[in-house]
């Protein structure tokens, strides 16, 4: 019975696709730098389940308007990398505290309640891996 | 039995208490963010178990006369958040390196012989999930 | 059967390695604090399993002729740090958007499709925990 409790362990390890949080507080830099890590995490691992979690600053490139360091909105990758099955997440603690309107975020983002928690909660509830790009 | 196992692995992932593991290791601009992100991660999961790891300059805001970036004593928050079951963990690696008294660290700190391995440990050991604000 | 399978789990956690990945992906000053961190993670638990994964300018503590912030070659540091079971990885995603010759990589070093990918992989599939320094 223990080897097959270690066997379930190995094959929910091993047969399940990989998940990962990228985790997004700084900024538009980190930002353009991230979704160029994702792409590659794409390229590498084509089947990789992709979650960006964004709270504070890591919010404003999945905003109206919002440019990368070189002046490219980011508009395309977004919506690219969504098609690709990446899912956008926005903390609404940061929405309220620095007075931006639902109405200003992607289309392609969903609104959650806390970043922190969401991060926390897709690792131990769903097993997710984490990264900080 | 391999349904068993499962069944054991989700109730595991299922039903506990999110743990995480907050890494800080870079001054009191970063401490009094996470400290800020706490209090949100508290708001949205009033039950999740948080223990914050510090080591190099990370320590700084568990050390006597701390300020934040805008003047304020951080011992009120300390306290607050350590009222509520958060847990801070100070390295002594750090302590020893720059010749600084155990005296003046917050009480509401413990000391830990190193905070990578902690931080390293939480997650193997005890199934914390992992997020550096 | 489910404390069978409850046990085989916390038998995996309980008694198996700390193996645990260093994730580098900014430049000498961090890759110099890493080792410092690496260093006491052995001192605090001489059995743990650290494989250091960089990309972008993670990686250039890896390239020939590298020297810390305070102008000391990375190489005694890396091939100790090697003999002690270090691992480390190169992002080639870097090494081609660089145009850095695979020649120019320390031979301690090992060179993967993709950084972010193998950060990943090792959690999900490897049970690594995670810890960017």
């Amino acid at each position: 019975m223990l080897l097959a409790g270690l066997l379930a362990v190995s094959l929910v390890w091993g047969q399940q696709q990989v998940k990962v949080v990228y985790h997004l507080s700084e900024g538009t830099v980190q930002a353009a730098q991230a979704l160029g890590n994702i792409r590659n995490h794409f390229n590498a691992d084509p089947s990789v389940k992709i979650v960006v979690v964004t709270h504070g600053p890591g919010i404003d490139f999945l905003l109206d308007g919002a440019t990368t360091p070189k002046g490219q909105a980011f508009t395309g990758a977004i919506s690219e990398l969504a098609g690709r099955g990446v899912e956008f997440r926005v903390c609404n603690n940061t929405l309220v505290g620095r007075h931006i309107s639902k109405d200003k975020v992607a289309m392609e983002a969903q609104i959650v309640p806390s970043g922190v928690a969401e991060v926390a909660r897709l690792q131990a509830r769903e097993g997710f891996a984490y990264l900080r790009p």
